[in-house]
């Protein structure tokens, strides 16, 4: 089993509008609700490759319910822990002219729920073979939880993986994860000063703990820097479509790679593979198997 | 007791935003969540006016569950039968460039639903002093819904006030309320390929069973036509702000007129005072009290 945390689980809504009055009054047409975050992709990716998952994190208030209901509705096993306040919603407003996202705060989490959460967390990961810990840290939230998550997963000879961005990246080595997967953005956000390139900043958060650093370049592919050596694969043609979703797949990939033992090189190809073919969807957290199928053969991993 | 009935309850969510980008990320640094639909407004200005009030109507799903909450923490009493589908959210999203509007299509009503909310309409109704039926009726429910319920609140002597629009509007005054409040488009649009004018509609609908028809004119005051007579009230100058929630605080003054067994110029005074304080106020269900004691005076009812 393959443990997924999102601290700050949210409703991912979707309204289509042909015609979006952006000064008026619009009728939605077509909507569309399901559970969202980083952690919850990760955890649909994995399920659909059909790998057991447990989706864990925070949900509160009736948005977390929302989650919860849409969590059942998609099969996925979850265990989230609640919180007073309310949960985030997300919502793209999709029409002729673009997209519109717009992004809640997110909840404000106590002490008090954080140490639940850790309780269910030590209990989560009994049987499980890797963690995935992922996306943003709601307000309450110390920026070295992640590191503690991680630690907690060390101490008990479980691989963790961690998506983070900011100060809970910069903090996440400390933790002793297996792999630290940021894109050239996270990265550049976490050495804000900083001349070296990509290769020697994942290099240095090696020094800080991580096993291993693997740095998504977008449609270039990726490059790993791990204690067997460091790879780059190289994508053999630009997929068109939505890169939302593309780093959680990405992820999935990984996690999928270290609790089948894969050697690097293999692990690379499938979980570029399985970012591109996220890619071809619309929607995050579903990957198109075709497009799968015909990059995967084609990644070049040096 | 006055008891609202809101069939199509909603969560009335308001993002602001500076600068929207509408076609980029926005993040929502101000969210306000309320319980909407008119006759939760309608109640709300009962309620901050001192009148026992009793919000009946359908809720459903994480949604409906946040509009009862949202009653709850405002101290409105309400009553709502549970639906199997999700209620409807309204986004409102605020920005420099004005507001954007995004209605959702909202549940579909089963027939056993209905049923039951006319079991609980039936208890509802002991020891009411007038209902107001007010808003858009959900998918599933026919109609001459609102007929129906004006006309169980008619054969127990509680006088029924109706504000709807269309096909529900048309249908309304079969079921002998004591007030029909459609403002000139829903007037327009009931009778399309009409030429009368307002009064003479008015006098149609008095025909069809409704005892008196208010026709709110907007910032023109509006016209009364009742078994007593005729009455025109007029504004004494223009309030400036959000028309929106105008038209249920002005019902909120036509049902504690009709309670209180006001004659009509000093029912419709109130009314038309309570629409433009609602005016003032940026959120539907509130009233300025300033506005309404400077208004209430200078208002002409001939």
């Amino acid at each position: 089993m393959i443990v997924t945390v999102t601290l700050n689980a949210a409703l991912d809504v979707t309204y289509r509008i042909d015609q979006v009055h952006w000064n008026g009054v619009n009728r939605v047409q077509d909507l569309h609700r399901r559970a969202g975050g980083k952690g919850v992709n990760v955890a649909r990716v994995l399920a659909a490759l059909g790998h057991d998952v447990l989706v864990t994190g925070l949900a509160g208030g009736p948005t977390g319910r929302a989650v919860e209901l849409d969590l059942t509705a998609s099969a996925l096993p979850h265990s989230l822990t609640p919180i007073g306040d309310d949960s985030r919603t997300t919502l793209a407003v999709t029409g002729s002219s673009g997209t519109a996202l717009f992004n809640e705060l997110g909840p404000r989490v106590t002490r008090e729920e954080l140490v639940r959460f850790l309780d269910g967390f030590a209990g989560a990961l009994t049987g499980a073979a890797a963690v995935v810990i992922s996306g943003s840290l709601p307000r309450g939230v110390p920026a070295d939880f992640y590191a503690t998550l991680a630690a907690h997963a060390a101490d008990r000879g479980i691989p963790a993986l961690v998506d983070a961005d900011g100060e809970a990246l910069r903090r996440a080595s400390a933790g002793r994860p297996a792999i630290v997967k940021p894109n050239l953005e996270e990265l550049a956000r976490a050495f804000p000063a900083d001349a070296l390139g990509p290769e020697s900043q994942a290099g240095l958060m090696r020094k800080a703990g991580a096993a291993a650093v693997v740095v998504s370049l977008g449609h270039d592919g990726l490059l790993a820097v791990t204690a067997e050596g460091t790879w780059r694969a190289r994508m053999p043609y630009r997929v068109a479509g939505n890169p939302t979703g593309a780093g959680d797949a990405f992820v999935a990939g990984l996690a999928m790679g270290v609790v089948e033992g894969m050697p690097w090189p293999e692990r690379l190809r499938l979980a570029a593979a399985l970012g591109a073919a996220a890619v071809a969807m619309p929607v995050a957290g579903e990957i198109d198997h075709g497009t799968f199928q015909a990059v995967h053969r084609q990644i070049n991993v040096s």
